[in-house]
């Protein structure tokens, strides 16, 4: 069977849960006589229908619904808050398709990882996956079918995932607007994550928390929008982001914290030429950064 | 006289500069019958000449030549680094024309008022102000005159400018793309500078510095590339930027510090409600920033 003709499943249909149905619909049932169907399960009957309605989804199911939908489907999408990833899984691990492509899109795995033997559906191949998309907006009617151009998706395959299945799952991103995988392991992805996404909104709410003054954007340059964009944050996600992944995220907030207090040291002590140096070097290494 | 027949000087033809000479080219000159000319001085002969051929300036000056060019300008850009900026108004502050109106573009005004009795052009209005645009590209080479569309323009008007000519300087300066001109003190600029341009420099970079990894792009979402392309910087003029503003800069570190610290102490503590407030406030916070 192509891709074309499974039939998938979203579980959640929010921004992101609507973007890959929006990318599916779009991208891959729109080849010739493609026999696809998209389901999809939420608790807000009004994305169901939107969604419906603008012809995104064939069918819309409701948390009561879950395992008359999960039968049919033969590529799942959980696209759940970490935590109720986990919970999903433990309450219908049993209720898949059988041979069915199951995958998360949770941004920090170490809560499905230690779980992982409970958790994993029965009988399916269960792929881990991070598309690296996000922005400030929620909820299914700010979903967009380009909403992935030009971003990364994280594949963490297991010794027990089906090489074909992994090509599969390949093929689909790509083909739903990513323009690069990386394939790593849970542990490094937790760790480069911590990082590269976390620090990031920790750094730019805090930045924002500490401004003084509402007003303060009339004396801004481009930069300072662009720097605390995505501190216009999903609270209740990232609180749970941030504290799920706590010890790889303190670990990288103190290694800034100190290189934070090497520039204001510079600062402090007029250093001209260690500052300089310094700015030198941070050009040159994120010019490098590809 | 209208804007387009002035005969403008601009000292520095780098990104800056050039972007303001080709903005007057392509938005004052482009009205029908204008008699308006651009004259230029750089140390680099070939971005002069560069300037010549694309017809962007009307004349080329070199340092040598500097009397001979102020004499003849109503309308002088000094677009040069702080602390060239000051030196340029000690050399030449009875050089320029009677009666024209001389403006710069420093990014921290505290060095210039501080001289300014010494360094006011003799009979000339003297205008501090502040173009709130730049990025990670420099030289003539990459100036362009859509450079400042939807930025903001700060100007700092003295008792002693004429009415007259602040509204000449407004015009000109919405005539050139900027979207928003404020107007406040040099005080008041350099402190709020301090925090929307100065402080997102230093964290980028300060970011980019504690990245121990050069391939980390490959797990990043869209924000790290957005948070961290202000560390590609022109490290020889922030040196000065940060260094000249040092004790508003390092205050509003000092603030960051403690607000990072304090969401730090919430990840630390698994604090989830407080956490979880703190960024419900920033969200709220940054969309009202306007």
């Amino acid at each position: 069977m192509l891709l074309k003709d499974y039939k998938f499943g979203i579980i959640g249909l929010g921004i992101m849960g609507g973007s890959i149905a929006r990318a599916i619909r779009g991208n891959i049932f729109s080849e010739p006589n493609s026999h696809g169907r998209i389901y999809a399960l939420d608790v807000k009957k009004d994305s169901l229908s939107q969604a419906l309605n603008q012809g995104v989804i064939d069918r819309g199911f409701l948390p009561e619904q879950t395992k008359s939908m999960l039968c049919e489907c033969d590529f799942v999408f959980i696209c759940l808050y970490p935590h109720a990833t986990v919970e999903f899984l433990e309450n219908y691990h049993s209720d898949f398709k059988k041979d069915a492509i199951v995958t998360d899109i949770s941004g920090v795995k170490n809560l499905l990882e230690e779980k992982l033997p409970e958790i994993v559906p029965e009988n399916t191949d269960f792929i881990l996956g991070h598309p690296m998309a996000g922005g400030e907006k929620e909820g299914f009617s700010h979903s967009d079918g380009n909403y992935f151009k030009n971003h990364n998706y994280i594949l963490l395959p297991k010794p027990y995932n089906k090489p074909e299945n992994l090509e599969l799952m390949r093929q689909l991103v790509i083909a739903m607007g990513f323009s690069r995988i990386t394939e790593t392991d849970s542990e490094t992805h937790d760790y480069k994550i911590a990082f590269t996404s976390q620090l990031c909104h920790v750094i730019a709410s805090a930045m924002v928390e500490s401004a003084d003054d509402p007003s303060i954007t009339q004396f801004a340059g481009g930069s300072f929008d662009d720097f605390t964009r995505i501190a216009m944050i999903n609270a209740p996600l990232w609180t749970e982001l941030f504290l799920a992944n706590k010890e790889k995220l303190l670990l990288h907030i103190n290694n800034f914290q100190k290189t934070l207090s090497e520039f204001e040291e510079c600062i402090r002590n007029d250093d001209k030429e260690k500052l300089q140096g310094l700015l030198e070097d941070v050009r040159i290494k994120r010019m490098l950064m590809k």
